[in-house]
């Protein structure tokens, strides 16, 4: 992967293609709901349409990359069987069942008499994704953008070009049927491309990474756009006093083992010292027959933990059967821990004492603070926003998972009829502010 | 000004006093709103105690910076008259009246039975503001700041120090006699700290800058902490052929004149070429005798405007009385001059269309699309925010003038009994994503 960790200049078929790219998503802006509802249909049936070359061009891409001799996962990820495919379909469908997040009113007010102003959201413009392996994201991202009426500039991984290529001519077709532009949609292949976007800020309004921690960490580093995504995921689990050792040992289990190498996964157990040999007495068998490996403390390395932490495990997200383990002398203790190495993602408490829960969810500073449930809930779907488009770690909105919201921004309208500020200023005219 | 333009590493004194702030910024963030009210009034109340302090050490600074020979514009803006610290002090009580940005429910839900979503708005953190020489934007920016529950780091013009000093001594002390900590306020008077704030992006979560286009650029530039503000305001103003001329003149010498060198000013100004003709017989006249230099293009140098543009005026923030003319063959001629040009901020259209108001207004993709009016009321307190952290260009939220709503973000709070996301994959459990 560290070839791709480049920026190149972009090339002038790259620039002709970003300014048709911006072309269209002027026009996509523009469209009516009825239009882009419409538009994603029209996409569906044209993948339907086409399912066999898209299946075909999979198996030629997943020969390729077999004997390249890819990793097994990553061939996993490629593979784009049938039912895979049709639950994409039926996806691009679903998508057009979402709220549409354009045009909402967000304030809207007389400033003075004849003087009305008016927020309201509308698409960022064009949106840059790049993406590793899953075919089945272009069909996902490519149907949200256009839900929310944006452009997209899609990157995915090269092993999966020619999958990608036959996705993309289906949804163009699919939007060829449509009013809509079909330059709407924009697939680079070549391995040039791919970091030049990060060089694209007078085309490219927002770039969503999806990958590896390295990739994302690398393309804000490396690019004035701004970047939607987190680049790393450290969440914690602390275990009150106050506690029925069951529910805190299942929510623990589940935050680790649910799916590891999500990004809201648990990383770090920090344990009252009160319940702390209790607690572990029931947990270590339990996590040691789900393959997870402790790392602990010494205070919990004596209690039976097998394994000793260094301070590198604090910061360390494992996305592995891997979970480190400290015990608190209290709850400020680990308040002050995840302060100092959450990666504000998601954190949680698990304790009977309200009071306590209210402290901790008050006071640590992460995009979701958790009470007596499994951090795995972080998550756009399960937040039921019906789409999921990043998850943001940083302070600023949007912050946490991201729905469709996170593809519009908003623009104030004020409609007068001859107004003039130095009227305001010499007081002929006055200010209303009113709510209408 | 160049030399605040180097980033040096925060030394110890710095980086205790940047802990202390944070600590202290938790705290205010768990006070409620009547504290915070309170905590205004109290620092109001310090404020006029402490008047002629405040007031002596303004002419002490007064006097230094005349001796030193500064800028008769920097003078007058350094000047801390009773008048102008009564009305400052006024408004640190105003701030105490705007509505409470703290605490708003943005989402809440059922995710599943006994599984509670809530989206609530919290403060930001650690608010760091850069400013030039005005010593009332301290008190200003302090209120906000308390107001929304976030502690604020200030770096002042160092010719305001022994001002500074006085007005953030009397706050703390209004801050000691209410519940707050008095750390929520933190001064920087040394040339060496100035810049090393951008570099404390572990305690300091944004940073709004009020200067030069200069100032803004570097810091974007030079720190990893998120900065809310704008380089450029190159805004502008196109009057369709469907005009009374008489209200596109008043409109257009209002956005020029009425406060040249604020950042809504008009910069360039776009005529329909079937009016143009007309349009600048009336208006060469009334631009001159206000002393504003029109630069045209070829076309608008033969109707009569003294100097000809180059390329880069259509580029240039003049911030003066300068404006610069371009005639275009239509409407879509004016938007693609503004797409390439304007800098996002606010631009308008003068026209009696409505659908051509309407395409201009949804084609451009500015912060502010403004019909019919001055581009001077792109302002927080006229679009009736009561207060302007800033304003943004950015195309992301937050946007154009942001109010105290740019001084808070959301956390996601998630309340179960023992909730486990296995349960819902193996079926056992249901979400039922209910508003509540």
């Amino acid at each position: 992967m560290t070839d791709i960790f480049e920026v190149p200049t972009p090339d002038k078929d790259l620039l002709d293609k970003a300014e048709r790219l911006r072309i269209a998503s002027i026009k996509t802006s523009q469209t009516n709901n009825i239009d882009r509802i419409r538009a994603l249909n029209l996409m569906a049936d044209s993948l339907e349409k086409n399912s066999q070359e898209i299946i075909e061009a999979n198996i030629e891409d997943y020969k390729k990359a077999k004997n390249k001799g890819i990793s097994k996962a990553l061939l996993s990820r490629l593979k784009l069987s049938k039912q895979k495919l049709s639950s994409g379909i039926e996806g691009v469908r679903q998508v057009g069942n979402l709220a549409d997040p354009v045009g909402k009113i967000q304030i809207k007010k007389e400033l003075s008499e004849g003087l009305n102003l008016e927020r309201k959201t509308v698409p960022i413009g064009v949106i840059g994704v790049i993406f590793e392996s899953r075919p089945d994201a272009v069909m996902q991202i490519s149907s949200l953008a256009i839900r929310s009426g944006n452009g997209v500039m899609l990157k995915g991984g090269s092993e999966a070009n020619l999958t990608n290529l036959a996705i993309v001519s289906a949804l163009k077709n699919g939007l060829q049927n449509s009013n809509l532009d079909e330059n709407a949609i924009c697939l680079l292949t070549s391995r040039k491309d791919s970091m030049a976007m990060l060089k694209l800020e007078k085309f490219v309004n927002l770039i969503i990474p999806r990958g590896s921690n390295e990739l994302v960490k690398f393309i804000q580093e490396n690019t004035e756009i701004p970047v939607l995504g987190h680049a790393d995921g450290i969440c914690h689990l602390y275990i009150d006093n106050e506690v029925s050792l069951d529910v805190a040992l299942k929510v623990a289990l589940d935050s680790k083992i649910q799916y590891p190498a999500a990004c809201n996964a648990v990383e770090t157990l920090l344990i009252h010292k009160d319940i702390a040999a209790d607690f572990l007495k029931k947990a270590i068998p339990s996590f040691n027959s789900n393959d997870v490996k402790l790392i602990g403390d010494r205070k919990s390395v004596q209690m039976g933990v097998a394994f000793e932490a260094n301070y590198e495990d604090w910061k360390t997200e494992y996305l592995d059967l891997m979970l480190s383990v400290k015990i608190v002398d209290n709850l400020e203790e680990a308040i002050d821990h995840i302060q100092k190495f959450s990666s504000k993602h998601t954190d949680g408490i698990i304790t009977k004492n309200i009071s306590n829960a209210n402290k901790f969810m008050n006071e640590i500073d992460s995009a979701g603070v958790f009470h007596n449930c499994s951090t795995r809930f972080a998550d756009g779907f399960r937040y039921g926003f019906g789409a999921e488009v990043g998850i943001s770690t940083q302070t600023l909105p949007p912050r946490g998972p991201v729905g469709l919201e996170g593809l519009v921004t908003y623009k104030y309208f004020l409609r007068g009829e001859g107004h003039i500020v130095d009227d305001f200023s010499s007081g002929k005219s006055i200010f209303t502010h009113k709510d209408v």
